[in-house]
């Protein structure tokens, strides 16, 4: 054991991250890591499991929204897990952060089987946790879904989409890239249209064969304009009514380029005319306080594009709002 | 005649922009360019015709906005002609690209000129267009309103004008530049002062005796906290109420520095306090839908100081709502 | 005495800054220098005075806000005296900027000494002037009221914070660094925690224990969130209801890392759910109006890190809405 | 067939790309764009053959170097084809631009396919041009060899490599990645180790394992330093010299990364200690002149990371230092 | 009389800058501003004027050169007059800052008249100064010297150009725009081609014509490779040799685009392949020492493009190092 | 113990950081972190130890240079331990990352007494080690040689200085700040003048007093261009002869303001004409071999004005380039 000389020496960084008995944590000092070497963790205990899924080959447009899963992890050293607006503190919730799925460099069809597996695999393992993915791409939506179906395969899932586009492009064109996940699930057999509920649409970015496509289908969508006028907390608590009438599990998914250009310049499809971050925050806390809401992701942000880093702090700040819901959901 | 020998590449992307065929074109396959050799342009088929005038010379202080017609040729790529919002198909209207005014590179008062003269060739060869002038900086609207006037001499016309300033410079200070061109059109005798209406203006940049100028000169205007307290669509449709009942024709300007400068870093002149892209968005597809405005142009956007692309999409959205509308007034 | 042969030069311009004769200055007209050999400065007319404080060697993370009375000073070029909204010339009042605190590069003690004896000399050579500090970090705030409190030392002062942050850590921790100002000033006993009202709190940027001080010592705060849905007029005049039932002077101090991200991208530690600029530029307005309040300062503004100069235009901004409140404070 | 009735306006500017009869044109006036109605090509008489190949999904790290064939498409307008170091009029080579190899979103084994089957198609079809690749990611270098071997299975085949890197790492490791082309050509083989030469090697970034495969595969390498000390000329001639005494056909391949991050910050490996434009452009013009150089391709060039357009010129610049050395192959 | 009461404050930064009696001064201090209160200029013993000339509504692309005097005399307050390489001391030079050319905002042809008129007074007034204008783009540079042969119309002047191009464009294309100025002088009369001589020209950025041009009519020209390898010492020496036999003067023109774009980002037109900037300083360190050369212009600087102040940076060493010669030349 | 359940994930990052058996590592995965519980450092076996020094609090300027050591920590995870250039393997070399000297918000006092405290600590505990210090601006260069000099009072201490600028400012104007080092070791008799070497001095940057100074002092300097001329490979080992015939040992500190600013964006300092980045490299590796050189550090490094992480990873090289020296300082 070699003791420790240097009394006006800090420890290196990450060391200090892992100290316990700090009585405040920051956020990477309150969510635990998985290694290895890692034990006694006790999985009854977790509360919600993060995922990393660092693909974004799958994109149609040049993207980096794989690095989005370390810039996340980065980025939340600057935050504490109390938040202020609710009086919530964070810090009785058990949360683990699993890493990152493997990815192939070069076989994307080896990846979204990974990402699919990797699902299954918490599901089957830790049946009780709340599985919070950490895009990536919005391909990978149908990647997981598939796998929380493949393990439930009895249940129906209902999709609580926040999104500028329908994501409802054919398969044909591309294969399954971030433009496809709600067809490729509908597709697929793995959810049906009318438990689709879309909210943030906008603007002139979707065909609109899409939108016919979308209708026929069945899809409920609600415009940004219009669920402005209303209030997110209303729309996402309608949306959530509707669903769980019908389906077992609400899966929400939020596409960063929900936000507006001037709030979400890392998104890469990101555009004006969208949502502001507190309307953002507010509709996600909405949702995590649902018990029928039992998994996430956040994708299609892209911290080489981002400006003053707000887009990889909304990130964050989605991410920790959720969990506010999900805090209130067990405590209120 | 050469066969294609490469079943497997792309032909060069700008041939591609030209496939006819394509059930769903994105913005840049729906708009036409008129090209020497184009033939068969059935000019009463025309509904609105897209004219790039690429002037900053005339700016006060250094400006690239003689760049914004390529930059939202190019950005309109990413765009389709669909509104979600209003569901409305913009393909129907038939909109070509004139493309851009010839520019001297030494002689403003030649360019200046040749806008003018472009606006009069426009209104004498094809009246039954509609104008849409992508600018350049603010004093083009001067030349454009004045070909207006010299092609139709018996119209009254007045200007709808959204933006942070007067600009009811004097031109003994500088000339004809890009903080004149109303009080360029009232003292020449184009317009008369009470039938401009200017919504937007706010903070500190307009000199208090612009402000004195413009109550003399009789001009009407609400600034942006008004605006904002009452509503956009509402205070443009009083405006435009207004006006028709003196003019034949309203023109429309809009000087993208009307925007936050959250919203349009790209604006030279933007600054805190300004509008918000929605509200932007709302007021132009109102003013879109009356069928007194026969003429608009977007001006003072420098690609060159933009910000993640937000301003150059937040024109291309501009133009695009702004025809959202004209199309409601020839459906409704 | 040398004649000036160049008709066709503009003599330097700092030269011409100081042209007087001109009747509609620019705000850098408008604002007089003291400088050594200026004479005639009749001090009993002097209504505000400006004091840059250059230190930003005491903030937790590296920040350039040392930078920003210079920025300020290049940036209010671009701004004339005049409010357009309320229509309000500035002009009348008489504005002296006395310059920089002098700062020391390595001794921030003396640094901090030296800004508290430079409030204490204002109010003991001018009392009848309203300083303004224009900052550095939030950690000069407890030097000026100290300094402010040496001079009256009978008066009890409130202060008015907007801000992200309660500033309430421990100065056991760093010294009197920039998240300390207020816990600095209630231990010291220059203020009592009672009269301190924080708005614009939000998010997962505040420490629960930082909470449950401010809690204890019976600091008033109101939330991002809450000041948005009663409107941020409504909120300030509120404190400011409340704070002058008890207290003889109310100091305003405004952290820029209070804006959202989007609006303020130039202040260190800004998020996103912040308020707007339009927002705060109406807080600052109603706070300058009333009597009670008798200095202010702007900190924590990094000019390095600033977007399209958005933060360092937003904190102009923010000076000249306070002073336009303070018109009208001796005019209405 | 329209008249074109506006003197004073431009065409769009697409057309007047196309414009013949010019004199003297900028580099995309010169290069012909093959089209599907494109016809009366005369293959026998092309010189030249430029290939865009869009694939940046292949890279280790996140890349858009998939932007490539179009920013420099875009930048290239910006130069001449006369080189006034060399006083060598580029005009009278025949060059045609292919447009871009089709690439699949989330098919990355498609997409390498396609770029073989397109360098067979155009040995095949047109065997008397010289091939000429933009890229995209390194990995295409080896597709793009393949493609060669396969119409040309008895030749035996050299490769002349600028780089930073040996790009020999497993395909185990990741598949057919961008560090990979060298060590798949050789354990295909498709070229034996002997038969290659890296120039510009150098610093902390190639694994020494790496460097002994090298020197077991018998590869000949010379670093940076080594190759500015001796001249770039001379290090490419003895290269040259060494290699056509064994294989009947060198294949030049230009890593971007092999510039010095000062020169070439766009691209995604490139680093301090590297090669300067004026040496890289001294060594493909001795490249180009070697008759027995018969492809070559540009690679690793992410335009999203330029600064100032540094690279992307950079890269134009290489390629048409390369046809002056073609040129002067034809004509010395 | 004021007293200045407060000995902890710096008084406003710009009074700072005339204090008298620093022993060490930065340039801004040594360099004397002329005012129209000025007194006690002793033109007699005035060396160097210097002279900013604003425009850039002259380029052919969009450029804020307009902008370069006054970042230039902002970036030169962190320099010293005194040179470490050569051991010089600047300061017994008497430099005088006139101050700007009057600009105006519409009419080029009245801006251009103002800079042969400024430099017509200056040879008038103060025949015994060195003229030293910063631009502004290359257009400047013909009327500056034609103001010069007004003065003096029986000198004949020489041209010593550090240029990446000819600058011989006709003047039938753009009118005097930033890419004719030598052509513009010699179509005029004013100066012969054969006294004109360029060094730096290099790579794709010259059309074929203009070479033609050059050499019909006797343009002398160094490539920046042969430059380089001659080294730019000798061939300034050699230029200067051969036109000091036949011109009474030679006029230096630095095009800052002669630098290579990793060295003069901030030059619109700058290209890689270019020269570096000590191979800049020493050229223009031996032409200050040779007493033929009388004038001199730095121009084509775009603050607005500039990288890490980089090119402005090396705008001022560019000045500062001529003057190092210029004072060598007086003292040798 | 916990199995880990999940095959298709990568454990967290920082997990495998920490692999062992790892054939070939990257840099951070050779040099080891000291952590509190890290046991078995056989102290006796480690050649190298890295001591961050985040401290920028007493630069003249606005700096982030505090946030060096976290960014080159992060950045050299894109290096390998192995040097092409040489053949060299640096990983038989046992270096250990101390972590950070604990820093104090507001008291630099107290951080510089920890700088020197933990210099000491180290040359007490550890005397077989070689420290390299991460800065951090300069000024802490003062307190690393005074630490040594209390550890070893007997030892006459030399410095090799690769600086832009002296560092003789008087510690009367502002302290002991970064422009003071040199000049405060010698006035605290910590080192005598003629010991210090300095390379790389150029331009307009330090006042003629301060030459004055040196040349009183004793230093010795070459400047840049006369550096280059002879080789620096050269001008190090004529310093060192120098150096090692009086002291006993040599201190190297890398100012990474001798940087040219193309090279060197992020260095706060840096200018044009400055040294390039292979020359440092050659420099430091030279500096590397010598035994009597027994420290280092490289300072003034900021990493928030950085462009395209330039300076970051030419930091990183430095330390790698004097690693491979010391390596065959131990094995020649």
């Amino acid at each position: 054991m070699t003791t420790y000389p240097y009394p006006q020496l800090n420890p290196p960084p990450f060391v200090w991250q892992k100290e316990t008995g700090v009585r405040e944590p920051k956020v990477h000092e309150w969510i635990r890591s998985l290694s290895p070497g890692a034990d006694h963790v006790e999985w009854q205990n977790v509360d919600v499991t993060l995922l990393g899924v660092p693909l974004s080959r799958s994109s149609i447009s040049a993207s980096a929204a794989s690095e989005t899963p370390h810039a996340m992890r980065q980025a939340w050293k600057g935050f504490v897990p109390y938040n202020l607006d609710y009086d919530v503190d964070l810090t009785p919730l058990n949360v683990v952060d699993l890493g990152d799925v493997k990815q192939h460099v070069t076989d994307i069809a080896w990846s979204h089987k990974a990402i699919t597996d990797a699902m299954y695999a918490m599901r089957t393992h830790h049946p009780n946790t709340f599985p919070l993915a950490l895009g990536g791409d919005h391909s990978i939506t149908a990647m997981l879904v598939k796998g929380w179906k493949k393990a439930h395969p009895d249940e129906r899932i209902g999709i609580l989409q926040l999104d500028t586009h329908f994501d409802l492009r054919s398969l044909k064109d591309n294969g399954p890239s971030n433009g496809t996940p709600i067809r490729n699930l509908i597709e697929s057999g793995t959810i049906k249209g009318e438990d689709v509920w879309n909210i943030g649409l906008h603007g002139f970015f979707n065909a609109k064969s899409l939108k016919e496509y979308a209708d026929r289908a069945g899809i409920r969508y609600v415009t940004m304009r219009r669920a402005r006028q209303r209030g997110l907390d209303a729309v996402i608590q309608e949306a959530l009514l509707d669903l769980k009438r019908r389906v077992d599990t609400v899966y929400v998914t939020v596409d960063m380029d929900v936000l507006d250009i001037a709030y979400g310049p890392g998104a890469p499809a990101t555009t004006p005319g969208g949502m502001q971050t507190d309307e953002l925050f507010t509709a996600v806390t909405a949702a995590g306080r649902d018990p029928h809401v039992k998994a996430m992701d956040i994708v299609c942000l892209d911290p080489h594009k981002d400006v003053a880093q707000a887009t990889v702090k909304a990130g964050v700040h989605t991410m920790l709002s959720f969990l506010t819901g999900f805090y209130l959901r067990q405590h209120d």
